[in-house]
């Protein structure tokens, strides 16, 4: 049935394919987006390496090839929360997807400014958004976008990452009893810090207002496009490189397709979760027919595919173009060898097919990173973000 | 050792004795304010119920009888970041005391906008601080005031409340296995959860950037003068008895001062748990002089002395006053009996030797509620926070 959706952040490289996606089965999608991430581009002097259409371009077009329609909505939602309160009382959303918020490990740590911007809008979007949900009365379900990133490397290797909740066993006066507590977190950099309070307020406000909540951790998305962005130029996704929003995947794929060598932070041992933009989408839309009950705690899935350690990734790449590899220091504070096992029983029984790294890779490697290759600018090649204060390595 | 310690929120009820208490040990202290608890008196049109002086007037009086300097600087932690960082340059404090935090549940729930400017205050204050802290390389001990409220009240009775850290059984591939993790959150307010967003961020940053972090997870703090503020009636501390920030002691003797019945919410089986505000202003000089290693996790105390039910209060301030107690419906979302039992080994360690309440009530009786009985606003004897949305309830 169709439902009304609305999508936070639905210009970004996860929201506008998710938009397609929830457009095309059928649904009416609202984007709410305040540009966010095209002004960090000028900020930066960066540039995605795919020709992003402007959003009215792109939602003309969307209407041009099928028909359909999605409202668009300039709102920025850490700093107007009137307007977020009058959209959802105009709107009356079945569902809210909540990608609104900065997402960028490396950016989060730039500097002082860049800790307390990611901070403030993700924090404040998140908590404006469910405070608006209690002053408005609107029952709609909260679809989040969390990172696998809460749950840190901690216990990696020594036990599997289940979805959001954890077993453990706590001695009581009536001896050691089992009780499933929201796993520890662990965050690794500022942005991820926020989704750890993302979940903390997810909890309260699913506890206190009985506000339905899905939180979806995420790995690291890869790939481009999707069956609705690959239709027209004019749709086509973001692809990021440059050193403070390209993923390990995406830097590696615009080094080889410059012929630079694949540049690898540490020993290359640091393993990660993957999923595919195609997965990303239809776990989204599965976790939107799928909410959990009034008053339940919130649902939380690992929205990730298979897992790969960063010199493996390098390894296939160097295989596939050729180029070779080279070992560069870590600037993050984290363990420079771990393995990952995760838990994504969720959604495979709810019927996700997974689209495989050895499946999907040669498309990026011809049809973006090779198709775009004239357009890299080569002094995004390098990643510049310090992770620690200086005091203390004196 | 003289140290200079600024004093965050050092105007406040916590802040200002504390402020007094370490200027009087010979600490260089300087109170940072916004005057924010005042703005919020107007706002509420409500008053302490002790005559309050103005912070210059404090100060003037306290450096007439003690010849002792404090710095007054007025600075918005949340929305002032530049002069944040000036401070800590300027100063370069050895240790900071972090009462900067809109402290009231009920005040925290009132609407969307209390809602949110508790969350924006709180948590902006904090990440200020942290990032400032980073940016200019200032190694200072900082000591937060945190809340028992981060625990929340899921096991307590069938098990001791930890000083933070809990213990727990994890099923691992080489069998269970013991981890100490954060205790798990579960706040009843936004304010309290606004403490459990602290938490991380404080986590965080002391394994990003080794900042060193005492967090004292306070109970309901009891008890108005401390031997500094007793010594002219210019340097009395606050005693609030609204119904946004009256904590449960101080409505009760504020209403058996004027014979009106003691309000209890429930059955009035909730335990909490106490401490004097004596005792607070020793727990933090205790604190500051015992700080973490660099790189340590954050330093969590519990700073309570006692736990009581608050029916056992009404009855013990009844026997004190001959006042009647009156059951009245819960506005909170909480569980209507528990029992507490709350780890204090810490402090008690340290050396503290806890004021009792059946010590020290008789003097809040007297010297504070009986004083300035004629003070009393009757229109703020009842609570008027509402405690979670309509919608679930119709």
């Amino acid at each position: 049935m169709a439902k009304t959706i609305m999508v936070l952040g639905g210009d970004g490289f996860c929201g506008w394919p998710t938009s397609l996606h929830l457009s095309d089965s059928g649904n009416d999608v609202v984007i709410v987006d305040n540009l966010s991430r095209r002004k960090i581009d000028v900020e930066l002097e960066a540039e995605s390496l795919t020709p992003i259409a402007s959003i009215h371009s792109r939602i003309a077009t969307w209407k041009d090839l099928t028909g359909k329609d999605i409202s668009f909505e300039n709102v920025d939602l850490a700093n107007e929360y009137d307007r977020i309160c009058d959209l959802l009382l105009r709107y009356k959303p079945d569902a809210i997807v909540h990608f609104a918020e900065q997402r960028a490990a490396p950016y989060s740590m730039k500097s002082a400014d860049h800790k307390r911007y990611t901070v403030d809008n993700n924090v404040r979007a998140t908590h404006n958004l469910l405070a608006a949900l209690v002053d408005t009365e609107t029952d709609s379900h909260l679809v989040h976008l969390g990172t696998m990133g809460v749950y840190g490397y901690g216990w990696a290797g020594k036990s599997v990452i289940p979805e959001g909740y954890l077993s453990v066993g706590l001695e009581t006066n009536d001896g050691m009893e089992m009780k499933e507590i929201l796993h520890p977190a662990d965050p690794g950099s500022v942005y991820h810090m926020t989704k750890t309070l993302d979940q903390l307020m997810f909890a309260f406000y699913a506890k206190n207002d009985k506000i339905r909540v899905t939180d979806l951790h995420q790995g690291i998305v890869w790939g481009t496009q999707t069956p609705q962005t690959q239709l027209d130029e004019r749709l086509i996704n973001r692809f990021d490189y440059d050193g403070d929003y390209g993923t390990v995947l995406n830097r590696f794929l615009m080094q080889a397709a410059i012929g630079y060598p694949l540049t690898v932070h540490g020993t290359g041992g640091q393993t990660r979760a993957f999923i595919h933009i195609r997965d990303t989408v239809r776990c989204v839309e599965l976790a939107i027919d799928n909410p959990p009950e009034s008053g339940a705690k919130p649902m939380i899935m690992n929205q990730v595919t298979e897992s790969h350690r960063v010199r493996d990734l390098a390894s296939l790449i160097s295989k596939l173009t050729g180029v070779e590899i080279q070992y560069l220091d870590n600037p993050r504070v984290e363990a420079l060898e771990n393995t990952l096992v995760v838990a994504n029983d969720k959604f495979l029984a709810l019927g996700l097919n997974p689209t495989t790294l050895s499946q999907g890779l040669m498309e990026e490697v011809r049809d973006i990173a090779g198709k775009y290759a004239n357009r890299i600018d080569s002094s995004k090649i390098k990643s510049v973000s310090l992770w620690r204060r200086h005091l203390h390595d004196k």
